[in-house]
């Protein structure tokens, strides 16, 4: 099969006019706003350009079918951005399962299918429409969702209409290979061209409540004192210590979102509520970091007369990437550009965190200029882009062979 | 002259009727509301039952005249209260004045006069009344001033209608003396019954703001981080050893207010806003402290990479109490309670920061449980209200000998 660079670079830009906003190549598509439709609406037009069979599925996300007998592999992404997005993120992933969809109907093979996910940016939920086609959220509950000026998910997807053409069988694919950019800086930072994901990391995020007295800052001494936020920030200050005999230099933690009751120049604060996160690839590392954090936590609160309580602790378990496949992409990724590939773990989520439950799944990065995503500033080197469109088609035909 | 404890218990008891709050003696009266200016109607009936001749300034602050030529000591605090109020805070310098006022008149002297200033709690400014009263702010500038809810003060102090007599000249007055509860745990913790206060503290206070670089909180290496948050975390653990060589155990510091933006789980922190503000009795301590607190944020900003900057310094200078009338209140302790009371800083504002501009001013305080106020459990001892009752009316007759 061969590929057309032009023709993908074209369709990229292409895509990028739909909901073009902000400076440079920024652009805004949420779920179900009329850009993000018209953007479905054009990739449609554009799956039945390449051959394939398009269908919807109830929330939106879009597949663009292999019309042979026999499983297919499945690429793609999902086309839907942040509040101020870039042009590449999720579509990058679509307009290359696309090309080598295309690509590969014209050669007779291989089987090829694609898909554009929706709500992955979490207008609603999060990766929303790969969490409801995998299984892990029902139809129900993401119906129930509602983004942040209230709006219902149940209400949004109504804006549909007859797009919706019913349920899509996972049991159709071979596996699912999804392209993204990094979001992060190594491979930008190391001039390296590739990423061959091996994990997606683990997630742990809690919300902590720390207690302590409300008092008057000018009458109530020092050492009389048990201020909330003081307790935070001597945990916030201590942590990198104690977590430095557990972590690698890809685990993560974040401390997001801090709000102080009552919040008052004047007042000590009483309260300190605060998100906890960490991140790892591993899931033991995942739950020593948890031991550590909460061991500090205790450990300061009783010696500052703070009372500490946790909120439901959301987790997602690190997710890995399936062997052949992975395969599949290194080899083709040393065949493309010997020596300027790795291995990495995700450290952010992606659709095929959810998709992975339903069949083998693998990612491919391709590099972030100085890491930057989520951001009207996003983008990559065009070349760069076309490297990982080339590894991607030789490990899905190498896949298949 | 004769103080009547009995009178005076039975007066602060009605008085809490007015605007009664909460559980316990808890009492609501914000400046301008009806509860508020219906207790200032009670006062002034009281003050006229007693032979003073009322006057109200354009703000509200109600003025028990000594009727008698000559010039007469002040006496008095404020009868407003914080949205969830003590029974005592100002009401109680309030009651005391009135009592000795009274007594006075009875005996035939000593010259004294009786104030309540408005809106000393801040629904407006801080302490409002007695700031325009002094000088140091403007009814063009006050009237400006809005509350919580958006409502001018210019337009709600219409609400006091025919009650405003015109304006009160200082020069009638000799001196001020206000008697408060302590509103901290210092003489509770102690067993002792007084505090004479040497001087209410300054305050320095400002916004501080630092921004570092919003990432995905996934994607980005720990050590690629510019984090806001964790510079205001490495501040906060490590400003008590900066201040150690700096303060005494007087002097406080508080940071009461944060705010990340943006705010959220998964985001780096890019920016964070905090509070900083101290206290110190002593003018060129409040200065060491704020190089210590500069150099350190300099510091920390510089090694971490973030942009550091300030808002507006707000400043209020530590006021000195007068020599003679706090002479006039230790010896009036030591004769009432040998021993068992003490010279402290007032680590609160209080009306008689802006009356010290006027004309010598002094204060003393009675204890307060457990150091609680601004709040409905506010309460001290019915045998301390007395004995601090005892001391004012003992130190007015002898500041007048």
């Amino acid at each position: 099969m061969q590929i057309n660079p032009t023709r993908f670079l074209a369709d990229l830009h292409q895509l990028r006019t739909i909901g073009a906003a902000g400076p440079g190549k920024g652009v805004v598509r949420r779920a179900y706003d009329p850009a993000e439709i018209a953007a479905r609406d054009w990739l449609a037009a554009q799956m039945r350009a390449a051959g394939l069979r398009v269908e919807m599925d109830a929330m939106g996300s879009l597949f663009g079918l292999c019309p042979e007998d026999g499983p297919s592999v499945l690429l793609g992404s999902h086309s839907d951005t942040q509040p101020e997005g870039g042009w590449l993120d999720g579509a990058l992933g679509v307009i290359a399962g696309l090309e080598v969809a295309r690509a590969a109907r014209e050669a007779g093979g291989p089987r090829v299918s694609v898909v554009s996910f929706q709500d992955e940016e979490g207008r609603f939920g999060v990766t929303t429409g790969s969490a409801v086609w995998s299984g892990t959220l029902s139809q129900e509950a993401a119906d129930d969702l509602t983004d942040r000026d209230g709006h219902l998910l149940g209400v949004a997807r109504r804006a549909l209409g007859a797009r919706v053409t019913g349920p899509v069988d996972p049991s159709r694919f071979s596996g699912y290979i999804e392209m993204h950019i990094e979001q992060g800086p190594w491979l930008d930072a190391a001039g390296e061209k590739v990423g061959v994901v091996t994990a997606i990391v683990g997630i742990r995020d809690m919300v902590v409540t720390l207690k302590g007295a409300q008092n008057h800052a000018g009458t109530t001494p020092m050492h009389l004192r048990r201020d909330a936020f003081q307790g935070l920030a001597e945990v916030a200050a201590r942590l990198p210590e104690r977590l430095a005999g557990i972590v690698t230099p890809d685990s993560v933690w974040t401390i997001g979102h801090v709000v102080l009751h009552p919040g008052a120049h004047s007042v000590i604060p009483g309260e300190c509520r605060f998100s906890m996160q960490w991140r790892d690839g591993d899931l033991a590392r995942l739950a020593a970091m948890e031991a550590a954090i909460r061991a500090l936590l205790t450990e300061v609160s009783t010696a500052r007369g703070l009372s500490l309580s946790y909120g439901p602790m959301l987790g997602l378990d690190p997710v890995a990437m399936a062997p052949h496949l992975r395969a599949a992409l290194s080899d083709a990724a040393e065949a493309e550009c010997p020596g300027a590939w790795r291995d990495m773990p995700s450290g952010a989520l992606h659709d095929a965190t959810g998709v992975s439950r339903l069949m083998p799944a693998a990612m491919l990065f391709v590099p972030s200029i100085n890491g930057i995503s989520h951001d009207f500033a996003e983008d990559t080197d065009e070349a760069d882009l076309v490297t990982g469109l080339r590894v991607l088609a030789r490990a899905v035909q190498r896949s298949q062979n």
